[in-house]
Formats: C-alpha cells, structure tokens, sequence
C-alpha cells in the first residue's frame, strides 16, 4: 500500500509513528511543509521537517515533541551573551547540527529535497520525507501589535514570521491574515506529484489545517494532484470538542474565516479535495452535518495519548478511506 | 606606555596576560595572527585571534590553552554522526558561538576587524585587539605524505592547510616549506600601523616565530613599520634548551632553514628587526652569540608556569626595552 501523508510538526509526526505501527510494511510518502521555516543565525532551520525526522529517527525530545532528546543549550546561551538573538526560539546543540550541515548543503548548491534526503540517511525515518517545494515559502501572519505611539489605541499592523507569531508571541494576539509568501511562485519538490498520482490512499494527519496542510495545499499543483488522484483522500481533525487538540490552530483558524470546530476545518478543506473525515467521539454530533457536506465521516477517540492511540486512529483513517473506495 | 604586541595563540595570550599584571595601565594592542584561520562548517574560525580574547576575558579552557572553559561537544558528535567532518578539530558548543556570530557578520560585510572588536565588546579583554589584516591569508604546509601507490618510496606531495598539519597530523611528517598564501596581497587593518608607529614600545611574546610572529610579519608593510617605528622591539624565545616551550615550533622552523635554538631564532628576526632577545637561563651561554648579531641579549626564567611568571617575563622584557632606549 502506498500512502501519502501531509504533514505538519508535532501533530503529522506523532500520527506518523502510529500509522507506521499500524502498516508496517507501507510505503510512506510525507510531503513536509515548509512554511514555518527560518532563517536564525545564518542558518536554513526546518522545523517541521526536522520534527518529522527526529520523531520517527528516535532522537525526538518525546515531553515536548520538538527538538532533540538529551539536549544542551550552551551554544544559544553563548548568543545571548554576544546581545545575538533571536533568544525566543529553541535551538539546542545537538539541533543546530542539523542546521548547519543543511545549510552548508544548501550553500553547496543542493536542493533542500536533496538535503532532507541526505540528513534522513542518518535518521532512517521508515518514511520517504520530501519537503512539499524546494523553493523559498515562508509564512507570514498579519497582526497588529499593541499601540506604543500617541494615538490612543492605534497599534501598528505588520505582517511577522510564522514562528514569530508562533513562538515569541504565542498566539496572543489575533492573526489578521496567514499568508504563505512565495507560494505562488513555488513548485512542488520532486517527487511531490509523482508520489501523490502513484498513492493509493492519501491522508491529512491532525495537522494544523491552516499553517501547516494548508500551506502544503498552497503550493500549486499539490491540491489539483490530491483532488486528481482518484484515490481516497481522508483526514482527521485536529479540533476536538472546539478547541486544538495542541498548539493554537483556533488562532490561525479565524484568519481565515473558519470557527475552531471539527466540521468546519472538512469543510474547509471541502469534499472537492476530502472524501473522508475523522471526528473524535465527544464531536460524533457533527457527523451527520460533515456528511451533509458531501464527506464521508466517523467519529473515533482522536487523542494522540501515545503511539498505540496514534496507531488506532491511522487504522480508522485506513478503514475509512477502504469504505470511501468500495463505494 | 603604549605596547604594541604581535600575538600568535597560546603562548601569546599567557604572556599578554602576564604583560596587563606587570604594566596595569599600559595601552596594549595586540596584532592577532589570521593566517591560522580556517573555514570549518561554512563557519570562519580565528584560532589564534578567539584564543587570546578568550584567555583575556576569562574564557578560556586553562587546561588545553584554546578553546572554553566548562565546554561540552554536542553539536560536533552530531555533526559526526552525520558524517560531516573534520572530527580532528575540536570545537565545542560554546565556542561554535563565537564562530556563528562572526561569520554572520562578515556575511553582513563587516571586516574582521570590526568583528573582532564587536566579539570584544563581550569578552574585554583589556587590550585593543586587531587582525594583522582584513584579507583571507591562510597559512599552507607543503609535506610529503606517506605514499601510498604503487611506486615503491613514492610519497605524495602537496600543500595543506596548517591547521591539518598542526591538529590532524601533528606534524608528524617534515614541513618542507610553510607558505602563507594571499599574504603578498594582504594589506594590514585598520588600525595596525597605526597603533605600530604610535608605540613606545613592541614585544614578539614566545609566539611561533614562522607561523605566529612570521605570519603577521609578511603582510606587507608591517615588517617595515616595526622596523621603521624608532621604538624598541623585543622579543621572548619560544625556544628553550633547543625545544619549543610548547607546540612544535621545530617542526616549522625546519622549513624555512633555521635551527631550533633561541639564538637562531634571534637571527632569523635579526637586528635590523629586533633590538632586544630573551633567553632562558639554561641557555646563558648563547647571551653572546646573540649579541655578536648586534642584538641586546639577557638570561631570564623563561617558563610560563602561572600568570606571575608570565608578569615576570613581561617586566624582563619590558626591562630590556628600557636598555635598548637608554643606548
């Protein structure tokens, strides 16, 4: 079976490990999304795709789900020392290791598919892991800062990093607009579309639907091909009873018009790319307003609590997609 | 007073340490050897330049001499994990800070120069610390390597960066000539004349007289303004009883035809360099061959055993300098 996964950080990695526990010997594609990456430091850092490969190469830090397991911060703390920062975003020792053969093979002249390639030889992932462009996207928020000036309760609006948004202000103020800059002009990686037109089942993990699939869904081509395929297209949702099973997807959610619940992110998606959908089972009241919405939809314990949950909800996303395609 | 002092690494940077005890309130700037400088990771490393800044602000690993005190070496077995090397050059988590902060900053277009002073700005190390030059010169090392083909006794000849000579070979093999390439080319930074002919005096620090002292020596027009400067220039050998205090000194020395004895040393400089030569006490003896090359000679303890001792080699010096001028 060749599956191929969409995937974002935490979420689409921890969903990824039970989808492996599930079907052993499947042939995994992960398409990664590249919006949330950054330039710190003179350094290319991929986030979600170094959560994906740390996740499933074993050398994740498992408590807070991103970055390496036994992890020193001695290098960043020297940078704060030099006045060097960012000092809001978390790069560890052994993490910036990463970080500095990636961009030294990006300066070389490789592609950053050719790079992930080469960092995953040494994580033995069990996935084929490509980044969904090897073209430059990254995403911004629009947010409009609290005021500082004279003018009483005018803030000042301006368009940040993702990860600024993410990470230094966690959310905290309302995102405006999410905007995945470069998109337009980017092109799916290779092996992007070739692998989505091969699978025989596609799945979008609990992933961010906004900054993290959705960003994949930006890059042209990708959501004709998944649209396409002709084969089973399922997902599952990241909401749970109208709130983010994690991080702040409500946040970027109402950028974009849609309300922090389960059937509002399939329809969000829509049936003209999703065939099937997962709820969990305190949302199994919006089934029938999902199904109403042209996707098929079941509702399922959705909390990813370890790799055996994680692996129960692959192999109701499996099973849904067997019924999508024995319809 | 203002001194004027060529440095090398290590034995530079003790002695300076021992010259700010001698003389608190003197106004030292030290001229740091750039022709050790290697690109490691896409990273631009100084040796030479962070071990003197280091060792004056407190940094320093006391034990080895370079690199930082309570150092751990995450990030390097990481890189060796991902099979990225060189391993035979040991640069830590905290040091590898250093190296990013520099290298963005050239990366922005500042010089060298300006980089050291802002890496200073932390550590205040109490000297004015300047590259010999702005431009790349990069010491090489022709050797021949053992050989490995099909002609019997047939070695391979090339020329290698110094520090692989120095750290990965150890100089194991003969140095036929040591060549520091773009040194023709070099002009000196800002700063470097000047300080040079503001000078009361100059001192050469037990440093490496080919690759330390040397080095800085061929940038054009710094031999010269030594020369030219009017002030005493005196030196420390590095040489004692016929063997480097430390380091391989011989080695280097070898190559460019001069013996390993203190007063060969003081030749190679010559007189119309240097006004003024400190032996150890085991070699009084050479006090007068020294002299016969028109150069003022004393016996003095030469070991840098602790930082008095270096204090007390200082105001040797500085002792020494003061009989040159009262000529």
């Amino acid at each position: 079976m060749r599956i191929v996964v969409l995937a974002g950080g935490i979420g689409g990695a921890r969903f990824l490990r039970g989808l492996k526990r599930a079907v052993p010997d499947a042939d995994i594609t992960v398409i990664g999304n590249t919006g949330d990456d950054i330039h710190l430091f003179g350094l290319k850092v991929c986030p979600d795709l170094d959560t994906v490969m740390y996740t499933l190469g074993g050398g994740i830090n498992e408590e807070q789900g991103w970055g390496r397991t036994d992890e020193t911060f001695h290098l960043k703390e020297e940078l704060a020392a030099y006045g060097v920062g960012p000092e809001w975003f978390g790069l560890g020792d052994r993490d910036f290791a990463t970080h500095i053969v990636r961009t030294q093979m990006l300066g070389a002249g490789y592609p950053l598919s050719a790079v992930t390639e080469a960092l995953c030889d040494r994580w033995k992932p069990g996935v084929r892991l490509i980044p969904m462009t090897d073209d430059r996207v990254e995403t911004h928020v629009a947010v409009t800062l609290p005021g500082s000036g004279s003018a009483a309760g005018a803030g000042e609006r301006k368009a940040i990093h993702f990860q600024e948004y993410w990470v230094r202000l966690r959310a905290s103020v309302p995102a405006e607009a999410v905007v995945p800059v470069g998109a337009e002009q980017a092109k799916p990686a290779p092996g992007v579309l070739e692998a989505i037109a091969e699978a025989d089942v596609i799945l979008f993990p609990p992933s961010n639907p906004v900054v993290s699939v959705g960003t994949i869904l930006a890059v042209p081509g990708i959501r004709e091909a998944i649209a396409d395929a002709g084969v089973p297209v399922v997902g599952l949702s990241p909401i749970v009873g109208d709130a983010p099973v994690r991080g702040m997807a409500d946040k970027v959610l109402a950028a974009v018009g849609v309300e922090s619940t389960a059937p509002a992110v399939a329809e969000h998606y829509g049936s003209g790319l999703l065939d099937g959908w997962l709820v969990d089972t305190v949302d199994a009241a919006c089934v029938e307003r999902v199904e109403a919405a042209g996707i098929r939809c079941r509702a399922v314990p959705l909390m990813m609590t370890d790799v055996d949950a994680a692996a129960r909800m692959a192999r109701e996303a499996l099973a849904l997609a067997a019924e999508v395609r024995a319809v």
